[in-house]
């Protein structure tokens, strides 16, 4: 193909100068070269907009415009394509993608929660616009999933999608696996070394994995994300002895965001799972993300890496520009706008698989025979029995897992076992995914 | 963007209806609403060419064109796309290519060996053309390992790429490190399973990894693919007798492609290395192939999944063909032909890193005394040291592990500790890569 190096620059704004816009405006200076090699041609900030005029940064904005209000980036005539970095689902960060939009500039955003919250609203947009939406950084970071989902895989019927998909989650999880500590203790370290916020709910409630899952269903079946249908329970309930008894069985525990397409429609969940330690998964720690897609053609593939952080995200940002550079932007979610469905979302309670429960009960006569009759009466058959801490008339741990079974029979076993006099609390349930191919 | 799934189909010429001819063939008909969807036009085979005509193979031929003369396909009026899966890299394949690219027509293609062995004579081809060649079949099966690295990772500097590049010598590792049995057993098993073949030389001796691992350097180095320059062993000297040792060490043995921008230049290898138990890369065993590669912003990103197969394969081959019919196909190495320079080569031997060092020796006093002389005087000290099988007189291994050390320290001390009258054979070293972060 023809060297089209000579061409004029691409021309770019950028809205939102904090840890991510500062890395993506240092990673267009300090590679501009090889940035322009491969992009066909040169990339150029033209223009910022950010909150705080004066603050310091660590970039030199001389000869770029400043605009105090973002929106004004869309109608700047030196800017091309607009780069959304400022966050928030309301107000300015969608003002700035529905007015570039409709002066036909392309946009490019890491704004997974606009995308998870309002894509109902960005599809008419997409669809009067000649101009496209890239969201690379908008799921696990610098890891090229998005593209490697929508293009990489565009030739499969996607079964099933699974994901660690929160950092802060990986970290604590991996820690508590490592140390034996609880999780309030790991929470507050996360806290001090920057791994979880202050308020660390978004995180560790599930919520930010709910958000990447919907898009990243979104993209695999066709349909508008939807993070109202994903089935979404944190880590606060994982304790030291649900590691220490996975352990034991073979397992690690991770927060794992699943859709998987079913006869009743999509089942999206994101909660704490058992996975066994000798799968890939189990190996990835720290604040690492991981994809898995898995497709009718090439089987399960799987891609890894940091999920977070200015630099990994910016990477994914300027690939995603270098995609508008090269006129390679896919439609939003892999088809036409006018062919993306609403979900058709199925009742994670009709999921089949095998489930880990953990007991707290009194060491008295009778208690397994009768948690086994439950189960019995229920038709779940058990894969293994685990009983810690003997000492007659004191509380005992009893760990049971399961075979396949219906999530709805799980459920109604947890709530019969809760109610025996000789259970002390209510039984802890956890989803097992073995990852057999 | 607009709707244009009504745009004209894109036709397409498939040469080769081998294994993967035929899934992608198969592929195509099987999931043509999905991929009109996701391409944003239909996708058509009009045309075909194999050797054999009468061959049973499953898809359906009426009315597809048939060429004897593959070459013929580029010039058929109604093949608008050519994909090339014959094999070879001389003859009908090359060819065909050059053809094509002479028409304007895009090439898709799955010979890795071609790419490997001729990109200095496709690079004026496609200087020349308007059309552009895909190759995600070449490298990694259906791992969108080339998207993943030129595209998702393109605002990257590559520090360096690692890959498991071989399933065939991944599922014989992994079988001896199950199973504990030595090589040549579970060459044949391989054998009978159809994952090794009858002449197996071109896998387990490393080649076709090196073949692939000097395309993956093409691209992220922006240079011709050179094979000939990549330091290349293969499995054969791995015995049960190392991976059981490796295993006592915490670490799995595992065959890697690397490829390592360095000051001097490019250090290209494929060689059996010692991997830690606990990184992903270690829990990657059977067939699978993984791709990692070291951006300097997006970090380390891993891409796992089926590295063969009829199946796997056609996924690369049809997400190739989507790429086609968006226009989307992108220069060869990343940046434009004229810009891809020849490589520059740099000597393995100034490689810095710790290995693992094997001796069999005879358990006589002062023959340790002495491999520690050879080792101090090349200024190689020990990371660890293990000996095994203690009987006076009789032959003992003695495992040493080393911290960081220029290759060439080890090679000289391999040589030295070799000439020993109590060492009872050279020693047997391999590399030890950590995949620190």
């Amino acid at each position: 193909m023809k060297n089209d190096k000579d061409k004029a620059p691409l021309r770019i704004g950028i809205a939102g100068l904090g840890n991510v816009g500062a890395a993506a405006f240092s990673l267009l200076k300090g590679n501009a070269a090889l940035l322009a090699a491969r992009a066909g041609r040169p990339l150029a900030v033209t223009a910022v907009s950010a909150r705080d005029r004066k603050r310091a940064r660590g970039i030199d904005l001389s000869g770029v415009t400043w605009h105090d209000d973002p929106v004004a980036l869309a109608a700047d005539k030196n800017v091309d394509v607009v780069v959304e970095l400022m966050g928030g689902t309301q107000g300015a960060a969608f003002d700035l993608l529905r007015a570039a939009l409709a002066a036909g500039k392309p946009v490019v955003t890491a704004n997974k929660a606009l995308l998870a919250a309002r894509s109902a609203d960005l599809l008419p947009l997409l669809k009067a616009s000649s101009a496209g939406i890239a969201f690379e950084a908008a799921v696990a970071g610098g890891i090229p999933a998005i593209k490697g989902l929508r293009e990489g895989l565009a030739a499969n019927d996607i079964h099933a999608i699974y994901g660690i998909l929160n950092g802060t989650c990986n970290f604590i999880l991996s820690e508590m696996t490592a140390t034996g500590r609880d999780f309030d203790a790991v929470l507050k370290e996360a806290q001090s070394l920057g791994y979880a916020e202050a308020d660390p709910a978004f995180d560790i409630d599930g919520i930010d994995a709910a958000h990447k899952l919907a898009i990243l269903s979104g993209i695999a079946f066709g349909c508008v994300p939807d993070t109202a249908s994903v089935s979404t329970q944190g880590i606060r309930g994982v304790s030291a002895l649900d590691i220490a008894f996975a352990g034991e069985l073979g397992f690690c525990i991770k927060l794992l965001g699943i859709a998987r397409k079913t006869a009743a429609g999509i089942v999206q969940s994101v909660e704490p799972c058992l996975v066994p330690k000798n799968t890939p998964v189990a190996a990835i720690g720290g604040a690492l993300n991981a994809v898995y897609a898995d497709g009718d053609y090439a089987g399960k593939i799987l891609f890894v890496g940091a999920g977070a952080g200015g630099r990994a995200t910016a990477s994914a940002v300027v690939a995603d520009i270098i995609d508008v550079a090269r006129g390679a932007v896919r439609p939003f979610l892999g088809i036409a706008a006018e062919d993306v469905r609403k979900i058709t979302p199925a009742d994670i309670r009709q999921r089949v698989g095998s489930y880990y429960l953990r007991l707290n009960v009194l060491d008295k006569p009778g208690v397994i025979a009768d948690v086994s009759a439950i189960l019995r009466d229920l038709q779940i058959s058990l894969e293994s029995v685990l009983q810690r801490g003997r000492d007659p008339g004191q509380p005992v741990q009893v760990i049971l897992t399961t075979h396949d079974t219906r999530e709805q029979a799980i459920r109604d076993a947890v709530g019969r076992i809760a109610a025996l006099p000789a259970v002390l609390e209510p039984p802890h349930r956890m989803r097992i995914e073995a990852f057999e191919a």
